[in-house]
């Protein structure tokens, strides 16, 4: 790997940060918060400075950009942004300590919203404005690597969209990266324009409505208030959020392909179909397993709902304490956090497409035990997946069980309980926000000792990663000229 | 399938078992219990005559068995030998309940070693005799399973040993099953009698010593105390039956092979290595998580070294309550569950190869990442592995995740909470024998609901059957002619 190629592109990335932050310094002074202005201004000279040095060391060429490069700069870039994002939670003194500035960070850019915050409301407005703009950075990140990079580099759930044959056809994406993410970046601020005028028209103010809508259209999970979108007592606000949540669970490359003019491409794609399907079977189970209480029928919908959607589109949002419902709650929405939203949407998760093409793969698995030599062909949408696709699948699969157990493994080294380590490390890789146990929806990070703190940071960056591209970066071989 | 077929062959099994149960009632004769010995006897009489009508309704010709007759001979053969082994309970009174008796019947075939029983002391000895023998007659039905009858049919672990070229190869066993059958058999046989002997000669009564060498040879877990093996306060006892697990979570094949002139086979097998280092470390793990605790060098080492064996053989015996111990005891004994012992043991599980082969795939899978192009050779002690047989063992793990989460769906719509769930799942799926929460180590699954019981019984065979060989009876295809 060319390191100081790298060094050079992540500096770039390291430059936005810095400029992202002059948002937050706004805001910070709209409220005037001086102090902590002047705070996020230091953090994002800091961030330029040092992202212009590193850029200024190398001038790469045309062509010199190889595989190893692209898995270098995926993965130093979230790490980077993390870092970066984390100077102005420790410089304004809101997180002094730096393991857990680190993980809020990267808990923001990873879309996860898992916090170690035991009091969010007593932060300042301009410090909190940029967690949730986190959140929103990380989202459009998101979107440009799993539709156009990571099927670049071989990776990634999109990859099975790629038509078979080379040469163009109708569904192909804008070839060049560059335009693919000036494309979807468009839908994604279409969206989060349409998500902040709703919010904002449903009674919250500008700033609520702003930071609401970074952390639904991102599906991240962060929100101002410490309960969370329970603190808007208002129904209208929650159907407004699951519908936006919902539509952010969905590819971004579908919605384009649906507004420049296919509508019908949402009816064509089986992976929304399933996805839509998981969530109508979960919001039943949950609804009728909550029929014995004294809810209200119009609010046990809501609140089922609002559960399934938040955790499927792995945001994280809460509107009531689920550890409180029947264990069969637990064990659906543990469920929905293995599945996660749809390939290029900014859920996290092991993505609807591949779930459903494991349950296609096992029923032909099945059959070909029965007839040995028979050859059996897998299709989604009418077309032919290959079988290096599924092996891919099915490994991704084994390597996502094989993390969280490993993540868990190192939580309990350090006293924490199995099933709040087990469901930490299923919520962080998942990039959902809350787990059971000692992190269930009540309750934050903050109970995990330190290096569990560095262990579930690396888990987000993982899982946001598709893991492998952050695995890659371990092999002696990509450091390698 | 050739249902008729199918059901003259099961019938056979009905007969076995009816013989078997002749020695039971011989031990509840020598107890003097008249009327529990009179009701296994009727058992007896009812399996012999009902497998009798079975097997003279059809008369197989040569060549007939094809593969649909040989999943449904596996799958309806611990069917109906559960159902069978389970009259004795029901009808001497013992375990009145159906769907209880069934469970403990097919807890005791599949070796896993769970219980719905709170008191074990006080049933009748002939009814214990029956409980732990089924174990043992459990015990040779997998080996030969394992060994012989699912790599004919393309399944299990053992498949990967099957040489890539035909023709005949130095390490292929006898090709026929009979001949197989009797050779893996009388390993087992001389297995069990040396440990009999062992255990006698170390203090235990003759009783004592034949149930539980069924109990560790099989690593099945019943017990006649309700203390399991720490009833026996001698460390010898503890040793010798720590050593017989180990032997028996390895593959007969293996033993066979060293006992016919081969002693070097163990050194050159990486299963057996891998699995022996796994045992190393997670007893290493465990000795130190209790270092702070009072407890003298030789039991810590004793009682780490026992409850790991004893996990990864999937034995389930206990000599202590892990449960008490630190959550990383947890988390190192839920991955070992996951692991289980060698392909072509006693033992359940996923199967040690199958792991090791999975850790070298991934990093093949990593390097394929950085070289699209490059063509990657799995090999386990020299020999290439076939992808096909790669892909198999990914989608086994797959299956096997799935029927655990779907098995805790189940049991948490009854109520069971989440830890309880998913742990007995995991623990029936991989024939162990506890879990954690209300199935933990010092208490037993009567407090699961009847349907839990029903769901969990099938878990237990469908993990002993390597899964896929029941989940096959489950395709409308295998019934059509």
């Amino acid at each position: 790997m060319k390191i100081r190629l790298v060094l050079s592109l992540v500096g770039i990335i390291s430059i936005f940060m810095g400029l992202s932050m002059l948002l937050s310094m706004f805001v910070s002074l709209a409220y005037e918060e001086e102090r902590v202005a002047m705070w996020i201004g230091v953090s994002s000279m800091i961030a330029i400075v040092a992202g212009a040095a590193c850029f200024k060391q190398y001038k790469p060429r045309e062509g010199e950009l190889g595989l190893k490069e692209g898995f270098g700069i995926v993965g130093f870039s979230w790490l980077v942004a993390s870092l970066v994002g984390s100077l102005p939670f420790m410089l304004s003194g809101s997180i002094p300590n730096f393991a857990m500035a680190f993980f809020e960070s990267a808990s923001g850019l990873t879309t996860t919203g898992s916090t170690i915050l035991n009091e969010i409301e007593s932060l300042p407005k301009g410090i909190l404005f940029w967690r949730s703009f986190l959140h929103w950075l990380g989202g459009m990140g998101i979107i440009v690597l799993s539709v156009a990079i990571l099927p670049y580099l071989g990776l990634g759930g999109m990859q099975l969209y790629k038509a078979e044959s080379p040469g163009p056809t109708k569904d192909k994406l804008e070839p060049r990266i560059q335009q693919t993410a000036k494309l979807l970046w468009g839908v994604y601020l279409l969206v989060s324009l349409l998500c902040f005028l709703l919010l904002w028209l449903a009674g919250m103010n500008l700033y609520d409505a702003a930071c609401h809508t970074f952390g639904t259209v991102a599906t991240g999970g962060f929100s101002t208030y410490n309960a969370s979108i329970a603190h808007f007592h208002s129904p209208l606000i929650q159907y407004i959020i699951i519908f936006f949540m919902l539509i952010c669970g969905i590819s971004f490359a579908l919605h384009y392909r649906a507004l420049s003019g296919e509508p019908k491409s949402y009816l064509q794609t089986s992976e929304l179909r399933f996805y839509l399907f998981i969530i109508f079977a979960a919001t039943f189970i949950i609804y009728f397993s909550r029929l014995d209480t004294q809810i209200p029928v119009e609010q046990n919908f809501r609140e089922s709902l609002f559960q399934v959607v938040s955790i499927i589109t792995t945001t994280g949002y809460g509107t009531a304490d689920f550890e409180q419902w029947k264990p069969i709650t637990h064990v659906v929405l543990l469920a929905l956090m293995l599945v996660g939203g749809c390939a290029g949407s900014t859920g996290g998760g092991m993505k609807v497409v591949r779930i459903l093409l494991l349950t296609k793969y096992l029923k032909i698995a099945l059959n070909q035990q029965l007839h040995p030599s028979g050859v059996f062909v897998i299709k989604i949408d009418g077309k032919r997946v290959k079988r290096e696709v599924i092996q891919n699948i099915l490994s991704l699969g084994m390597v996502y069980i094989f993390i969280i157990l490993l993540a868990s493994f190192f939580l309990s080294l350090y006293g924490v309980d199995v099933l709040t380590s087990f469901t930490a490390s299923l919520s962080c890789v998942s990039n959902i926000g809350p787990g059971l146990g000692d992190v269930g929806p009540t309750e934050n990070f903050s109970s995990i000792p330190t290096p569990g703190i560095w262990i579930l940071s690396l888990c987000m960056i993982m899982g946001r990663l598709e893991i492998f591209s952050l695995l890659i970066l371990f092999l002696p071989q990509t450091w390698q000229r």
